[in-house]
């Protein structure tokens, strides 16, 4: 198995091991194989172990840091006659998807050797990079909106991360990447390939348990989840376990809608803001999202906040406890037509955003 | 298999379907196996699936409610010289390691017919169940003590319970059971023996991993954590698959200590009131946890504020999100000489205490 560090625009090769965040041309890095493992059985691929490490053959890591990440549920429920696998994501460390991503991330920091991980986030990833680094024993410092949710902000002290309140989503970024200094990394998981290659284990998991899914409908900022779940699906069928791609659906949130506009133009239509997690107006990986949208044939979907509302409501009475940016994919599948057996990803616990229970679904706290 | 709901003092038979909560001496029930299946392997007994319900050759029904409870994974550490494993119970449909109990609890409700089931509960329990039932399209009436988290008040209300506040924990207790009508359940946790049922499954799956546990400190309030692990390893000894049991150490918070009292005299030490999970001063099974106890050579712990907070901020320190009642175990195990190779459940997750990070950690929300 041989992983090569490569730019996605100017195809520049790099070393693995090497402290950037992004090629000299200012493009996103990607991590790509060159030589699969030769097995009859997928199965032959998979070690012991109850973390997303037991794949690691397909990884750019033999073993790495974890806090029991991965192997998330699968709850199958028929909604609007539909055949549908919700992913439970929030069944992990930190309550999100996040913690897939993150395990990578702060391996490869300790593989480089590097004391310090730097991260922006409006909040999940924020907490799941600072457990991630506590637990490998290295400094987090965390650039985060100043409205990030009150409680994402006190856990990640309490891990002993350095928060960093800014004034928006986006200063998060620039000042994240600004104030880097050169004996720290710079994880971004807007920008990182190695987040990607944590995320594509989900895709292995549903692979491993013989569920036939034919689309997958992902709440989509940066794009980190989308493509990640694609790296995985990517690897399956270059190994020929799989013939086909499933199509791939992103859901944005009215008022951001970055993927919207460049297909359909402006999007003119309701805010979504309760989705507070997704709030990236420009993502890094935008042209590799549209990419993925067009040639797995998926599309687009764009929920307002009402549709958010009647989303969560649905799903608090399953008894599944989401937070709002989870309920914008359940709301967009009930939007597509003609969607076959999707796999909805749960991205993140609801019990981190209880602030906003109120204000969503009408409960007086 | 053949299970029989026995009175754990005067011995009385019940129908498996009657709708009980105690004996009509006043005793709480049991459920006890009086004949066993007979397999050569236990992994003959179990089933496909991503929840509890791949035990359910050993359970009381065949199948039944899920949200995805169980398979949590275990991290393995080494603490003040201990081989530590902890079982991170907060990798759970609602954060804690109640919905396994819960899954069995409203399974039974619907077996019998009832469409209401009644909760009283310091928080956890309380979400758990408004969940599950939640899910299976049943009502659920939660009591709880006014100081309850907000948060998993807030997420009961969201799944449709109705929540009823109380002034302390025991009034929550008697109104649940005094405002019971004919055509509901009372599946308090402290009393039904469904919910120890469903907590089994976390010593089949210590013994699935083949994870060799010599102890297993828990957190212990009203038993039903411990007495549930204790069930499932009488299951295993007595089909033949283990030979003996670990050593049970229950964890109290000073300030609410019956096991204690009843062992060594009343205690003196300072408090532990930051384990808000731990708040029954009389456990009805409080026989029963003594007896395990003692039967397996184990002891009482008890546990104070400062040594709950210096726990807490160690497991944070390691990545570990948990809830103060999580840290009492902690704080236990370092306390306990000579343990051996100790099963640790983490029993919920930090995100619902967010409130009490400042005061515990110092941490400035």
């Amino acid at each position: 198995m041989v992983f090569e560090l490569k730019c996605s625009k100017c195809r520049r090769k790099f070393d693995l091991k090497v402290n950037k965040w992004r090629c000299d041309c200012g493009s996103p890095l990607n991590l790509e194989i060159s030589e699969y493992p030769k097995v009859e059985n997928f199965s032959e691929l998979i070690k012991d172990g109850q973390n997303i490490w037991r794949y690691s053959a397909l990884l750019p890591f033999k073993e790495g840091v974890t806090l029991g990440e991965g192997l998330t549920p699968v709850l199958n429920k028929k909604i609007a006659e539909k055949e549908v696998f919700f992913k439970l994501e929030y069944f992990s460390p930190t309550g999100s998807f996040k913690d897939r991503g993150a395990a990578l991330g702060v391996t490869r920091a300790k593989e480089i050797g590097v004391r310090t991980i730097v991260e922006d986030s409006s909040g999940n990833a924020g907490l799941s990079y600072s457990a991630y680094a506590a637990s490998a024993n290295i400094k987090a410092r965390i650039y985060v909106p100043f409205d990030a949710p009150i409680g994402k902000r006190a856990l990640m002290r309490a891990c002993n991360a350095e928060v960093v309140e800014c004034k928006t989503r986006e200063e998060a970024s620039l000042r994240a990447i600004s104030e880097l200094k050169n004996d720290e990394i710079y994880v971004g998981h807007t920008w990182d390939p190695f987040f990607l290659e944590g995320m594509k284990t989900e895709a292995f998991e549903i692979f491993e348990e013989k569920i036939q899914v034919d689309s997958v409908i992902v709440p989509t900022s940066s794009g980190s989840h989308l493509l990640g779940i694609y790296r995985g699906f990517e690897d399956l069928v270059k190994m020929g376990f799989l013939d086909e791609y499933p199509e791939f659906y992103a859901v944005q949130a009215g008022g951001i809608t970055p993927i919207y506009d460049r297909i359909y133009g402006e999007w003119r239509g309701e805010k979504g803001d309760l989705a507070d997690g997704l709030r990236i107006l420009q993502p890094p990986r935008l042209d590799q999202i549209l990419d993925t949208i067009k040639r797995t044939n998926g599309d687009v979907v764009v929920v307002d906040n009402e549709e958010i509302i009647s989303g969560m409501k649905e799903l608090y009475q399953m008894g599944l406890i989401v937070e709002p940016t989870s309920a914008t994919a359940y709301a967009a599948l009930k939007k597509i037509r003609d969607v076959k057996n999707p796999l909805v990803p749960l991205t993140g616990t609801g019990i981190k955003t209880v602030d906003k229970i109120e204000k969503i679904i009408n409960i007086p706290l």
